[in-house]
């Protein structure tokens, strides 16, 4: 029984669901790589920025929507690719679809996802990203590639720092064997033939070719996740990716890294304004995605409070969770003097220094 | 039963006022926005400064008074415009404008006061302000602005950073109806006319046309108040306010600003003299005081410890407040070497860095 | 009976002297202004300097003995004025002054102690220095001044930063009488007569006329005592000071200073070399002993750690608090390979970062 | 009995060791100088540099051997020389080396052994280090020079850190015998022979002369540990070394000092090329090596980890101790696209502020 009557923040949905949820799929969900510090940063980070509130600036009429890819969202949160959303919700992926066509947001599905990827184009109208790994068989990935856009997939994400198995502690020590309960129903073919490198992530032997590959035969835009450095942005965009996402995936792949919104004005400026720059990593508070946008974001991605959302209530809980961060965007943007996404600049914030 | 026998600094009043406030009432006094980040940083932001003592400067005769638009105060602390004083104490307002009249300061009456504000001028000789907001209806504040004057108030102060609800989780969790047992006579008319907007707050479509309009027609100085970036110090000068009050609601409307000592050099800066700089936010101790004066505010205003204070005693415990910050200030003052308040300059702090 | 067997560090002493002491003359000894804000970082402050180990450089011969007004003491360490030592130990002053003696250093007498300074003078052989105030008497400074010379002190120390009463929060909790069973008799005339100001201070009318007649009559070298800005160390050098104690009163009189050893360099720039600057605050440690030095101190003072010597084991207690500050001071050296005093130069530290 | 089932970091190894070691023989090889602020710091101060992850460089192939004096070792771990292993193990020193012969590194043997270092060359294949201190006795150290030669030890390693004894503080109040029950066989001679010097230490006398003399007669590689500026460093290059070990002796020594990791670039810049740098100092993380190389280390020694090691499970603890660190910095090199030590460049890492 929860302590919490209503959940009325982001921490209150992941402290009801951590009550819900079996310990060792809350853990799997929280947790990081070894000593969780970057997990830890990605959220703390958000602290070292601070708004300018500005007044008499007419909020009176807020819009939230802006473009990703050419193409309108009715606010700048996007859901990230996660495995399993069964793990929280029996209805996994299809509720957290729903939830976000209802919200008007894009949902990028990942390769591990506890849904079959076409089954899901088909159940409800909404729009969706695929995300997949730089595989080893490049059949598969013309196969997926073909059925994406055949299936009306808007884009193609492809993870790029999950070519090594992590060190996840919490899992070890709960001996957390990471596909029980989930059909991984997309992955069966290609996981089934690798040998030695990450199960459910991509083929460490990977480069730049394959990306040049990826994005010569998708036939649909090419986002890459899990870029860092801007030295990686303008390989990207040599590439020819049309976005970027800055993240360090959620702190669960190498520890001991910066937070995502710490270098997102690195991966910006190397971006030049010829690829879309995007953020995961720690969003908790609509303050934190005016801060992201602020920074020069496009748009932002997240990943555990979506399981949270679903483990408290399914479809409803996703709703919910996108609403909450809607509201506190609003206030924001409205005490800030921004009544529009594109109104959102680097005058918006200022550097907190540590007390 | 109080474990402190004497409050002999404002953390003892607000320990006493804490056990003997409803708890619903004192959270709703003491919190702020979502994480009260900004309610806390606005107290700790003060040690981010340091006393440069001096010493053989003959400290015999010291001199708190100072003035505010022109006219002398006792001492450089004001009373801030916060609603409905009647939740510390029945006596609300009557017994804190007793308390700032026997203390020789000014006290700046709330448009959400639990006193009708005509009542209040009739009722005691001493000074006051009045606080209103950009209303939506131009009539009301005519009328507003005409009493206001009729009725001896010395000044207008507008508040600008109010035109959106906050989101305030201890009221969520404690179910808090912000009117509860309090008579806000002064808004009635204005209240009961809007429409999706902050009750209590001003119009979200107001811009620097109405606060021009505000002072083309109030026939008193205006102070504007929520101001928290030096761009809008300027635009405040040019809509022909007489002074601003650097304040960012005490952490109470948008969470994660700097604290207001923070962005006071940068007020100062921009005001280029043209206008007077106060300021707000988290000041417990004569020591803080006397910081903001160092970096340049005239005078400061007091917020929550006024409610702590009526909570303990009523006008007495306000006097006792206003008594204590004296003492503080008077210390402070002795051991930096400046007898008066004109001579706390700038190499009275000096920055100390985190350690 | 104290938990701690034998006192092995500062550190320890403190704690079992708090054992031992009622807490009323703890809280009086260890507390320190408002906050104790300064009392705290007076000593975290020396963690913001490290070492600078050196090797192989002959460390078999230390020598700790150094010059202090031109004459040697065995160790950079004196003895602070600090007001009725009879509160940690029946034989008081007369039981410090042998310490000193045994220990090869000075002992400032405080103008508050709980023995005639006549009497003490003529008990033991050992050296001596006598602090005052500028009282408003001058008569009665004349008188101290020629009997301290007449009675063989060797220096006088004018404490300048105690002409206005501190707000000290736990002597006000514990309704402490700071006179309490000791004798001031030294006092006695001058406190009779004086109105208003801080009893067991100074005159807050004091200029820098008072100290250069202390000066001109005094026949003796002069300390300040109470010097916090390079500003002050040069009005020191104007009136013909001999030294200075970069002191903030142990955090007791004004808080939200820097620590004494923050302002250090800015006194010892500003000395020129005209002067000697000595510092007290926060020492616990040799540690702290050589950072001070590398700094600019020619010595140093400890003033608490003095009276949990006494506390603890009265004149022995005294010896070993003195004994264990040197034995951690030859490690020091040793190790930075530092056989002098006056081989400790800027080189020897370097700015920790905060982590 | 341990609550943690199976180690799976060297934290767990320490705290498996905790509760089976004695706890005044856990605390002397946890332990450090006074207050322990540099044992703290030097593992603190790695989370200080962040990394760089970079994606698709093909790290199909890791390879983690590097040399140390143009030699092989297979990961860029070595073994601190350390005294007295019979303390965590009754198998001591052959153990370890056993331990790291099979891990492909270097095992360095203290002066200050449990075992003859005769013995422990003839007792397996491996490949051994032997460190001395700059001895009184002249004789001494020729002998030991030369019959390490004969027996096949590939380098002399010089403490310089040591020559004047430390203070620390759970020795003393656990009234620490450090020679119990174990028998320091290589030191006897010397050690009876010594007065007055650091028992288990080096000759304060010695100079920079001495380490030159000890480099002119080795007939090995001298490496000088304990070095922590850049001056020494060029002290050491002038001496004829060929390796410097950046150490602080693990905090035991002196306190107060910086973290290694934090004088590594400092003395990687005075090394000029001419020798190799090597550090040791709170590893406990494969991330620790490769921030560590990424900042100019050849290769990094641990200390403490190896008693946790062997306190554990005697060689097999050892070898899973080296094991973990070798995963990790798999991991490491992998996810920042680094397949060989030789590409861990500046650019892999990033100082992160303080949040």
């Amino acid at each position: 029984m929860s302590t919490i009557a209503e959940p009325i923040n982001l921490f209150d949905f992941e402290a009801i669901a951590k009550e819900r949820l079996p310990t060792e799929e809350y853990d799997y969900i929280a947790g990081g790589a070894t000593d969780e510090i970057s997990v830890d940063r990605n959220r703390r980070a958000y602290a070292s920025w601070a708004f300018r509130p500005r007044v008499l600036r007419n909020v009176s009429a807020l819009d939230l929507s802006t473009t990703v890819l050419g193409t309108k969202v009715n606010l700048p949160v996007l859901i990230a690719p996660c495995g399993g959303h069964k793990k929280a919700h029996p209805e996994g992926e299809f509720a957290t679809f729903r939830a976000a066509a209802a919200s008007g947001t894009i949902f990028a599905v990942s390769a591990n996802a506890s849904a079959d990827f076409a089954e899901l184009a088909k159940a409800a109208s909404g729009r969706l990203w695929l995300q997949l790994y730089p595989f080893r068989d490049r059949e598969i990935t013309k196969d997926w590639l073909k059925r994406a856009k055949d299936l009306g997939y808007e884009a193609i994400c492809v993870t790029l720092d999950s070519q090594w198995p992590p060190k996840r502690e919490r899992n070890i020590r709960n001996n957390y064997g990471n596909r029980r309960g989930v059909n991984f129903s997309n992955r069966g073919a290609e996981n089934s033939q690798r040998r030695g490198a990450h199960p459910g992530g991509g083929d460490p032997a990977a480069t730049w070719k394959d990306l040049e590959w990826i994005k010569s035969i998708a036939g649909l835009p090419v986002v890459a996740k899990g870029i860092m450095t801007g030295e990686d942005v303008e390989l990207c965009t040599e590439a020819g990716a049309d976005g970027v996402i800055v993240s360090n995936h959620g702190g669960r792949h190498l520890d001991n890294t910066l937070a995502t919104v710490e270098v997102l004005s690195e991966a910006v400026a190397a971006a030049k304004g010829k690829l879309e720059i995007y953020l995961d990593g720690g969003i908790r508070r609509g303050a934190d995605v005016v801060k992201a946008i602020a920074l020069g974001a496009k748009a932002v991605f997240i990943g555990r409070p979506l399981f949270w959302g679903l483990a408290v209530d399914g479809e409803k809980g996703v709703i919910r969770v996108l609403d909450i961060l809607r509201e506190e965007i609003e206030i924001t943007m409205a005490k800030c003097g921004r009544p529009t996404v594109a109104s959102i600049d680097a005058t918006t914030i200022v550097k907190a220094p540590p007390l």
